[in-house]
């Protein structure tokens, strides 16, 4: 099982608790169709998520990862988001297109998705 | 990788020639939480989707399946269908509310299903 379906579960296991009907993406790395890591939906709202751990500091998103979660997402008619947790921390989630831009990645920091990150609470 | 997920995989790319966004939901027959085979999204419609394959007259679905299905749909605010092939025919989808049951089980048999399936550029 590839390391990062790990934090897939947790995120799925949290948005239940939260209320929400969740899944995992069957091969959303390698399909030959984009596709978000989770997408989860409660009442009306629906969420594609692109779900990324770190136990570092930061955290590089491709853009083409970016383009792919807002093209989906638009034709699924879901929100994107992008689900974070960095190390020690809780679960925060990023509205993708107020990433910050850096040499063709963007670029997730982990003081600043602490301070400004919403949490589960908070997505609806 | 298990048998059903080939017609899994030729009923996702179907729905994305149709105009859809669509995924397959990893682990769907072995989740601690219930989840179908499929989601599928366009504008709007949002459908969570119970895929069966069948080389014989009849299929049978487990009530605990459709029942996981249907309180699925409801939590995430998807509507329910049942995508059905039988061997040498073309994609149907039924409604799960108007499944026949008997004996605990609900049948699905070929000739009904060729002769009063949804056809894929009816489900929206």
């Amino acid at each position: 099982m590839p390391k990062g379906s790990r934090y897939e579960r947790e995120l799925v296991d949290l948005l239940w608790k939260s209320g929400f009907a969740a899944v995992r993406v069957a091969g959303s790395g390698s399909s030959s169709h984009p596709a978000p890591d989770v997408i989860a939906g409660r009442g009306k709202t629906l969420f594609a998520i692109e779900v990324k751990y770190s136990s570092g500091e930061r955290i590089y998103l491709g853009k083409e990862e970016v383009n792919d979660l807002l093209s989906f997402s638009n034709r699924m008619g879901a929100k994107p988001l992008i689900g974070v947790r960095f190390r020690g921390t809780e679960w925060r989630f990023l509205d993708p297109s107020l990433l910050k831009e850096r040499r063709n990645t963007y670029l997730i920091e982990r003081e600043e998705v602490i301070e400004n990150g919403i949490r589960i609470q908070e997505i609806l």
